[in-house]
């Protein structure tokens, strides 16, 4: 299964020329996963070449700078005459706000299923799961970890060879988890499969202050998506708002030994170059993604995640009409 | 006076790569006037540099794709920490809206004055005034006339001379409306200026199948904007839907004998050249604008409205942060 994330919006509270406001797409296999929907959303989406496939959304917050561009969103998947439901996850008071929201939405070609989170609370999705974690901000707030099925161990072929199993269907029945027949009687899969091998895991934490659940959640984490509002001389004042600065994010991400740290939520106070500087100063394996920039997340056996800079057609309008 | 005219969203109903969903800016000297505010109108502005001063709002119907940039702009120039007042007009219902997007616009540091127009209602500005006309859709809906102040007649410089008037400070008084004493007595204005200039006009025809008051309104315009939603062979289709096909808004630029004819609201299925091409057939006067292009609205005396297509730095985000 390919996993990657595409960075659509990376700024906070307002828009700037180069950021729109939040949205993170995260593809597991054929599935596109879309986190906080930022007014603009669908049409950077369109941007990138994929608006038409959102499979489910997921909610950081209730603040309008994650969740205005839903009903326009939701609207065009109508004029495009969607017909697979769409779940839109979220805390709390997700329902109440679509009520809210209903007059102006209005009908749609396809059913949209609210779905309001408790901590813990997982959805299932084909071969991961996404579990939303309490965060803390000045609202009810999650955290998101997408993690991956555990994957089967690594096959030892040599030793299935030595212990007379034939080459052949054999061996992939041993992979499925079934005994067969050896030279020497029955082999049984825990002979030549390692150990199971936990799954990749992108964890994105919200709008929040620095909270020990995004630690606990992004511990060995691929990719945390950590936001990032202030820089670290104005510590006070993320306290003050519930934020986090960028190397309050550092820290959280060398304790949790993730991967990659991509931080996100910037303000237009500080040059992105900065918040990177900072950061990186306490882990350096981090990186402030511009808007369309992608990090591909392999097996962990073929690397580490890789920061894929945004192709230049997706930057501006098309040179067409 | 300088007027022109932005525009900042010329599709309809939905974005695309390249045009953004409704929204027109027009400058009336240091005034700055938004009609229609669709999904990421406050990430348009802010890319043609305007962010900061938009002094007034007029919806033209309560249609999301026409107002859903508007909770999200409200808030940044709260951001911004806004003081002056804005006034956001638009037909009965606007009030309604407003209640149900309270808790998602929450507290802002300056005053939104709601004004629910009824049809020939005015909005008086330094220099101009704005009235709503009621046009024909599927939901109430009106038109914007953005009229100019009448200006005073053409000053006869050579025939207030040959009256004996001296040149200097009489002159101005002249111009000023005051009668001063020339060579053979008492000269009144009258005397030596001309007819009272009728101002320049811009008419908006917002979401409407074609509407005799468009037609009225738009008398002598300087500029049209009319909605152009379908091509001549989908008029069946427009007429159920309440809007009008480029052959049409150019029939309604011709018996209007508007200066120049603007195009918007443009759907997807059309290319925009096709659009123009049809609409050429019967106006020839017609442009078919793209997101940031502009038209400049000179004194009838200096020349006719003037194309200007967008800088292309406008276009896409810059290449900093």
């Amino acid at each position: 299964m390919e996993i990657d994330v595409l960075f659509l919006g990376t700024a906070g509270s307002a828009p700037t020329r180069a950021r729109g406001l939040p949205a993170v797409l995260i593809r597991c296999g054929g599935e596109q996963l879309l986190f906080d929907c930022g007014e603009g959303t669908q049409r950077q989406l369109l941007r990138a070449g994929g608006l038409a496939a959102v499979d489910a959304v997921f909610i950081s917050h209730l603040h309008a700078d994650h969740l205005l561009g839903l009903p326009g969103m939701l609207k065009t998947f109508s004029l495009q005459d969607r017909d697979a439901p769409l779940a839109v996850h979220g805390p709390p008071g997700l329902r109440a706000l679509f009520e809210v929201l209903a007059p102006v939405i209005g009908r749609l070609t396809y059913e949209v299923m609210l779905v309001e989170l408790a901590p813990g609370e997982r959805f299932e999705g084909t071969g991961y799961a996404v579990s939303a974690f309490e965060v803390s901000h000045n609202v009810p707030a999650f955290g998101y970890a997408v993690v991956e099925d555990e994957r089967p161990g690594r096959f030892d072929a040599d030793r299935a060879r030595e212990l007379g199993v034939a080459e052949g269907p054999d061996f992939g029945a041993l992979q499925g988890g079934e005994p067969v027949e050896g030279a020497q009687g029955v082999v049984t899969p825990d002979q030549v499969m390692g150990e199971p091998r936990p799954g990749r895991k992108i964890v994105l934490s919200g709008d929040t202050a620095p909270a020990e659940m995004t630690r606990v959640a992004a511990h060995r984490a691929s990719l945390l998506i950590h936001e990032a509002t202030f820089a670290g001389a104005d510590a006070d004042r993320a306290a003050l708002t519930g934020h986090t600065t960028a190397v309050q994010a550092a820290a959280i991400a060398a304790e949790a030994e993730v991967e990659l740290l991509a931080l996100v939520h910037l303000s237009q106070r500080y040059a992105p170059a900065d918040i990177e500087a900072e950061a990186r100063a306490e882990f350096e394996r981090t990186i402030v993604p511009r808007d369309f920039d992608r990090v591909e997340i392999p097996f962990p056996e073929r690397g580490r995640p890789v920061h894929v800079p945004r192709p230049e057609r997706a930057r501006g309008p098309s040179r067409q009409g």
